[in-house]
């Protein structure tokens, strides 16, 4: 969608550098990189390695922040954050599509769905009795809905979207496919040697602004709710347990697993791969560096990691037959301590390591 | 579903206790948390931590064991496993809706499928040619069945399950939404620098009982069938691969892989994220817990675990920073053993453990 | 489909043993393994632990190597990769069903795609404006295709799979059930305390001859395309991030988890479950092993590895409590040395590895 250079400027709240009568009527029709982008496309530089692109950028105009427009060989749009200007300017200039209102022929949609006219239900879809559909929402092709789904405004499900009875999804969200929000959660009573299901009779609400990726999975609450709060952001392929609450502004990368009832706080950032265990909770600002196992609560804001970054298989085997073998190098080196002691004094390090190792069997216990 | 407390009592083998002629009278309409429960509501009480909510319970009844009825201020229903009976006692109040029999007008299904008048086929389906579907099968809007698909009898696909050609699948079974059963499996040959697909001939066989849960893939075997027995339950985004066995009632946490031709065990119980290398075998009665990594067989049951918990990151990275060089420091000890052995006697512990740097080594290679 | 065995000797280049005139008019129905063979069918020997099989097996002939020939009571095959040739024989044999060509009457076929008219497509498909199918193309049951995707010849979309708007794929692909191909990536610029979403304007360019596991995940580049280069097999459940590139013939085992902007070399192997960072490089040849994390650049070609193979738990928490405590660990051996080191001379091992003790600090900062 072509767009004025000044409007997008008064739309990112960015000043206009460099510009002169002619350029100020410039048309935007997109965004590029810097290095590709032509006279019509703007491109933008978030940090310095982009230099050198900047230098032989050919894009109408660049965003960027105060202290590269120097460097800048075209009209800037200079601003405090590159990177949320362009969000907003790519927005601007590449709308999402909005498909016309109206129910597609192959859908087959309850009389007794509520449906906002304004809303757009794609081919293939299926809608249950008593499901609401606000204002401008819309059903890509093969979307599910079980019985009583609420659906807030302009909240887009891309395609082959799967939600089950009784969810309640907010406003402005975006649901990718193959994504399942309401699935029954893993809940089974020991019966003699079989596992018989409990029933899961909650169900999920999902507040504004929530992203759901592709392929991800939320089960509904065994008695009370799921709960995902205002402006998450999921990615593919996360698994969301029964009962699990996660507040307001976090974001998981692919891949997370979280087990039932874990409590994940607001403002936190999971790392891809992550594992979250059960009846946990995380407090808010968070983050999880990727593929950690949070295996107990998280009390304290900041950075947790566990993840073993990887080394050359010989290497990495090494060190493996040492880590298996680790409480008898400790106490290997315990047994050194003791055979020169006698020797050290009250400020002795090593009489000082033995008082650690003391507490290391205190750490071993905590695990065990 | 109302039902009567006598009828809940008697259903699922509890004694009532502290009931007047009114209560027994008293007809129930759902189960409910304790602390939210109403009086047409049935609660239910697991765990000490659940007593002060116990004490202020509104709830008509409360299933519970006997050393928790003196705290109970309501009629109780005593039973030996209150999950158990609460999960039976669920099931009768909210019974699983059972959708009309017939085929709907969208479904598109051979005239040479097999289909009991009980069955329901909802909206969107695609049933291919000599699928077999016994009395009471449910398939929910958008599932797809392949060639010659069996389906036992009461077994529900709940929406969008896609079931591959030849696939047999047994009684009282429940698929989730997104779930893919006999998806090829992941077989090349080498030639050269490309690879060739090997042709997965086999299918999947499944058993009674068996909960698949959502976007879960079960591949289909190469030239045997890949195998889940009686009562076994897949959680969510579980991979598995082709001629993979799995014993009856194990049950399998979201997010497991496991590879081609792995063999678990009966009554196994496999964490979170948990990842099992393929060709190898799992005895009965294993519990593997989350993000554990089962690379050789498991010959005795028990419990094994690989999982690393978080700390916080810099004092992660610094621990890290040892692990990788955990060889050098098991050869520093060494150094320090042997400078002080000379000294040392035949009992000496530093000459001990100069022994276990001896299977240490040893251990090395069993990885290499 | 039956073929002579002559045919198959042919088209797999094999050398026929043992044949007499009879055995040479013998008309093959299908493969098996070699215990399970009938008269009718041919089976393959990879390994010597298919020794006793062969010894007692029925089959109508056996693919193997030379040195096995001895060993075979019935007719053979000769080849030198008879994985390889087995993979071209049950190709042969048991050919992929080809559905008749045209359109399903319930698919939803926009009139603006151009379809040759050999493509298949089947029931509840729905296909966009602008789409280009080339011959031999067919679509399963349920696939999505979004508006200007082009496919190529014999590429097949088994069941489900969705397809979002300009992705191209090239020819002879094999894509499975629930795979998402074009999903949006995970982009978000902070705005306060929110997240704002960045338009993801790149798409999804996929090589000839690639695979698609089951409801495995690839996200559409944000400014620049993803790409999957010729021959690469993606096994079920992987998550592939915006804007990653994968180099041709590399394969991928299922759970896989790639964030954006990594590049994967030419034939590499990636281990199930394993988790790749983003804005790395993985040169050519490299494989990494199950469940390791990629966590920085690999340069040069080799097997890397950083997964943690189980314990009996018990054992395990005991070498973990000392893993957490590392550092000390460490340390304490650094007090010994301390202690030692003023008997010790130039060449003594204690004061080499309190050398190495500095090179651990170094290392611990490149982790911090």
């Amino acid at each position: 969608m072509p767009v004025s250079l000044k409007a997008v400027a008064q739309a990112i709240g960015a000043r206009l550098h460099g510009v002169d009568d002619i350029e100020d009527a410039l048309v935007l029709e997109g965004v590029a990189p810097l290095d590709r982008a032509n006279a019509r496309q703007l491109g933008f530089m978030a940090h310095d390695r982009y230099l050198p692109a900047l230098a032989h950028t050919q894009a109408a105009a660049v965003i960027l922040d105060a202290r590269h427009l120097k460097a800048c060989p075209v009209p800037a749009l200079v601003c405090a954050n590159p990177h949320l200007a362009f969000a907003r300017a790519a927005a601007l200039l590449h709308p999402d599509p909005s498909p016309e209102p109206g129910v597609h022929a192959s859908a087959v949609v309850s009389p007794l769905a509520m449906i906002h006219p304004s809303v757009s239900i794609g081919p293939q879809c299926v809608v249950a009795a008593d499901v609401q559909l606000a204002a401008g929402v819309v059903l890509g092709p093969g979307c599910i809905l079980g019985e009583g789904v609420h659906i807030g405004e302009d909240t887009r499900l891309l395609a082959r979207v799967t939600v089950g009875a009784g969810v309640r999804i907010g406003r402005r969200g975006l649901l990718h496919p193959g994504s399942v929000i309401g699935s029954e959660g893993f809940g089974f009573a020991r019966d003699g040697e079989a596992w018989i299901r409990v029933p899961q009779l909650g169900t999920v609400m999902i507040g504004d602004d929530v992203e759901v990726g592709a392929n991800t999975t939320i089960d509904r609450g065994a008695l009370e709710d799921t709960v995902i709060e205002d402006g998450v952001k999921l990615d593919n392929l996360i698994q969301v347990g029964h009962n699990v609450h996660i507040g307001a502004h976090s974001a998981l990368a692919g891949c997370v697993g979280i087990a039932g009832s874990a409590r994940i706080g607001r403002h936190c950032a999971i790392g891809g791969g992550a594992g979250i265990a059960g009846h946990l909770e995380i407090t808010d600002g968070v983050t999880v560096t990727g593929m950690t196992m949070v295996s107990r609560s998280i009390t304290e804001p900041g950075v947790y990691s566990s993840g073993v970054p990887f080394a050359p298989a010989r290497e990495w085997n090494r060190n493996l037959a040492h880590l298996r073998r680790l409480d008898r190098l400790a106490r290997r080196v315990g047994s050194l301590e003791a055979h020169l002691s006698p020797r050290g004094g009250a400020d002795d390090p090593v009489a000082e390591s033995t008082t650690q190792a003391k507490e290391s069997q205190l750490g071993r216990d905590e695990h065990t």
